[in-house]
């Protein structure tokens, strides 16, 4: 254990779920941890930010004792505020989870576990996102908080690239049944989503989300090889531009110099057309 | 006007929002325009995903005409929702906007206006989203009315890639003082965020977020463009496996077969740091 180490842990499951309790409790043995969660379940909130609201931030126990803050925010409202107001010293590293299900493939731009560290990427601050293939209420975050456990000073050490996070998905299995552990690029996949159609009481509609999701490919990704019974650990930027299609949009001969109305007359949908 | 042409508008700003209407107003000159739009202001959402409760949809009017839905969610929300249920045809096109507003650089990543124009694009439909650089309630939408009355044919007809998205910034100028358009990649910058801490008349403390943006760089992309005066446009994916970092991470020599704590034991904090 490395006093010197900081590490801030986070999720998006809220301060009071089971599997940031594993987390803290496994990187207590790396480093110094400071916790600060959103005091609410936040799924599927994607890189939000409180804007039209205040924060509030509270001193939460577990177990009767202390355990850290909790914020009436998202987890990148957590991030920026803990590093902002809420600790003593900045932290070395972040570690966002234990999530409660997977976060691969596209699910990752709907994760709130990786936007706490995708925030940490973008104020310069190595991060980690982990998450255990368990929605059930009887998961068991054993394996999990091991690979947090061997996961974190390796990265403390290495270091990452500026704007880099690594992303760690761990099977829903006992540790001794997991194949193995897998460097993995994100795959590629949608969601089949149902909004099922229900009514209310009063007899008006209302709609609920659920849905499936599909791989498409590759089999070799951290969906696939999770699927597989591998721990997955993938690099993950947030750098989006399609560089092949600005040239060929500059192709297009849309762009000028002409001012916006001349511009517009010159290269219309008639002429784009052609 | 080509009635053939289904295109789906969808903001964050709220389907009562003036930059929402300025847009419907520009395209139904351009094709058909169905509306399904959150019912409420949802900016810095990023790409949020309503789970945890049922949505809502119902009929809006502005100025005492038929508008569109109205959905007590988020702008992925309206996107899944619309093309599953609301909407008699699938559309061909969605526009999201005129968001009240800048989207450039790091903001992608917490923008609501984006994330209805991804969530499309997740789904196979080509998209754009088109942002105003103003955030006054006096905004002036007509410059970006007229951009998108100009681009969204012209995305209709060349199409983009499956994945990809128009990114669209217009600079807070009168349509005459705008200097032209050009295609520019996303800038890399970060929000000098200031989190204000107030006392309530309780005498708790709350934080409230405000912030400055930074540019890091490039002058000559969307965010140092838009400044500059030109309308931007911006091609935008969302594949987020950092690929140089694969290989740097294969040579660490973490990844294995031996089951899990076979790998740890081999390959733990103490060996990494050799």
């Amino acid at each position: 254990m490395n006093p010197n180490l900081r590490i801030l842990v986070s999720n998006d499951d809220g301060i009071d779920a089971p599997g940031i309790f594993a987390l803290v409790t496994a990187l207590r043995s790396v480093g110094h941890v400071d916790v600060v969660a959103p005091m609410t379940q936040q799924s599927a909130v994607g890189h939000a930010l409180t804007v039209a609201l205040p924060l509030r931030a509270i001193r939460r126990e577990r177990q009767g004792l202390p355990f850290g803050w909790g914020v009436s925010g998202t987890p990148a409202d957590c991030i920026k505020l803990g590093t902002q107001h809420l600790l003593d010293a900045q932290p070395d590293l972040v570690v966002s989870g234990i999530n409660h299900g997977r976060n691969t493939a596209v699910s990752l731009i709907y994760s709130g576990t990786v936007s706490a560290a995708t925030e940490a990427a973008v104020l310069g601050i190595p991060s980690i996102a982990i998450s255990l293939d368990d929605v059930s209420d009887e998961a068991d975050f054993s394996a999990a908080a091991l690979v947090a456990q061997w996961i974190t000073p390796i990265v403390a050490e290495r270091g990452l690239p500026r704007g880099v996070l690594l992303n760690v998905n761990v099977p829903r299995l006992p540790a001794s049944e997991i194949r193995g552990i897998r460097v993995a690029p994100q795959g590629e996949s949608y969601w089949n989503d149902i909004y099922e159609r229900r009514l209310d009481p009063m007899g008006r509609p209302y709609y609920w989300l659920s849905g499936e999701h599909v791989l498409v490919g590759p089999k070799e990704s951290d969906d696939g090889l999770l699927s597989d019974g591998y721990v997955t650990l993938t690099p993950v930027h947030y750098r989006l531009t399609e560089e092949p299609m600005l040239a060929t949009m500059r192709g297009w001969g849309i762009e000028s110099e002409n001012g916006l109305l001349g511009s517009l007359s010159a290269t219309g949908p008639a002429q784009a057309n052609r």
